[in-house]
């Protein structure tokens, strides 16, 4: 993990409905600390991303305790999720689906966002796991050039795609959104963590483990489509807003790709972890 | 077209950024109305749509005149697009697809909302039209049986669903959403117009003309899963949020459909109409 680098980087959370900047020793209330000129809604830092982000860097006040229990998703309203399916070569060969020659793009519905801790309730007995970095949107874009793609991010965050494989592909030609977005199957966090405070964001590595066990480990240098490929391509043929989300993905490892698919069940603990970024865990329960 | 009834049904508009009321006289501007109580801004309609169509119901103040071409999406942002693909018998056949067994639900990306009266860019020579009735979600839903759906809906309004069909079909399994979402894909339209304010809305006409000649000439009452059904089966699955829309499907007579396929042209005029709702018309244009 590297440290927090005061002067340098930004990582924010949403700290019971409230933006904060996270330090190492805590949490800085965003709208106590810049008088009222950001905040209190973690949405706000995307009014002006550049300039929140300019202001949340000198920032050294007093941090006081945060409690992970109370973080909701560092981006609780998005005008847009976009997420990418078979992105890891090896995640669609356990999958039986052909590599794709273009970004096969679907959403995951803003109603299942949830925070970076707590439990997710199972629909039924064929919810997968799939870690994904998401990218969090910095500014408007339209026809962004690859080579100009990380301009517009602000940042980098774990996520988690539970998918219900039942009804992800139900269908002719099945849809993946709606098996996507139960609620509580679109954890993310626990940080929205800036660019520059990775030492290469174009490879980190993702892991999943169920009940410590490790079921996907991989990186994300093994992306088809990378960070800055899916920027430009999705800018291509829809117009990005600040604060929308991109799932990029899930390496191999996940549920449906054993020999019989085993599935999530009441009361295991699924950790989501993203190198310089954090970890996330949530305990499954079967009974709404 | 049913009237206006004053005291019985509510129309509301986006004019020029702001929530009007629309009446028989023209419209009247909601935040001055209600000396600050509802508006400006139109999603305010759905902070609580009871209060606020209760309110509206009563008004017959001073209308100013409306300027059709001033008038935005009267959704401009909700948080959740649904659309739902093969939801005409005929069409279904006409695209060669089986009829689906349950809902085929993918999304809208929303930047792709436009307003009822302007220009569209045609991104490519494969852009069809879809005539679609639009439910607007009047609020929070989970679990909602179909016998009290339309409880959940505050109004309808008429959708194009305008579609790449070459980046539609693209990829395995093909994934609807992204075609379906160049800017000015989703022109929403003219009004929102209140449940009771049509003699059956599970019976609806619903129309596309290119230049004049009608491609489509269909009834909602032929949906194969009604409004009532995807109310009912979306919220099984997401939670429904207030402001959400519901693109429900287009009926035969889409450009695909044709021996040989037929697609728009620069300067072709697409006009949508839907019984009660009224008339969208658009403008295509080849080069951006």
């Amino acid at each position: 993990m590297i440290s927090w680098r005061k002067g340098a980087t930004v990582r924010v959370a949403n700290h019971e409905g409230r933006l904060v900047i996270v330090t190492a020793d805590g949490a800085i209330d965003v709208e106590r600390a810049s008088g009222g000129r950001f905040g209190p809604a973690p949405m706000s830092a995307f009014d002006d991303w550049a300039a929140f982000r300019a202001w949340a860097e000198t920032q050294s006040g007093t941090a006081a305790a945060l409690d992970p229990s109370r973080l909701g998703p560092p981006v609780p309203s998005p005008r847009q999720i976009f997420a990418v399916g078979l992105n890891y070569v090896r995640h669609a060969a356990e999958s039986g689906l052909p590599l794709p020659e273009r970004p096969l793009v679907f959403t995951k519905f803003a109603s299942a966002l949830t925070g970076p801790f707590g439990e997710v309730h199972l629909p039924s007995a064929s919810v997968d796991w799939e870690v994904e970095l998401v990218v969090v949107v910095g500014r408007e874009g339209r026809h962004v050039a690859a080579a100009d793609a990380w301009g517009y991010v602000a940042g980098l965050t774990a996520g988690q795609d539970f998918s219900d494989r039942e009804v992800q592909s139900a269908g002719s030609p099945p849809q993946f959104s709606l098996g996507k977005s139960f609620p509580g199957f679109a954890p993310i966090g626990p940080y929205l963590v800036s660019v520059d405070e990775f030492a290469d964001p174009d490879d980190l590595r993702v892991t999943t483990t169920v009940d410590s066990e490790v079921k996907q480990d991989s990186r994300s240098s093994d992306l088809v489509f990378s960070v800055p490929y899916l920027v430009s391509y999705l800018s291509s043929i829809v117009t990005l807003l600040p604060g929308d989300l991109i799932f990029t993905g899930t390496p191999e490892g996940v549920g449906l790709g054993q020999t019989p698919p085993v599935y999530l069940r009441d009361g295991q603990v699924v950790q989501t972890t993203i190198e310089t970024i954090g970890s996330m865990r949530h305990v499954m329960r079967a009974s709404r």
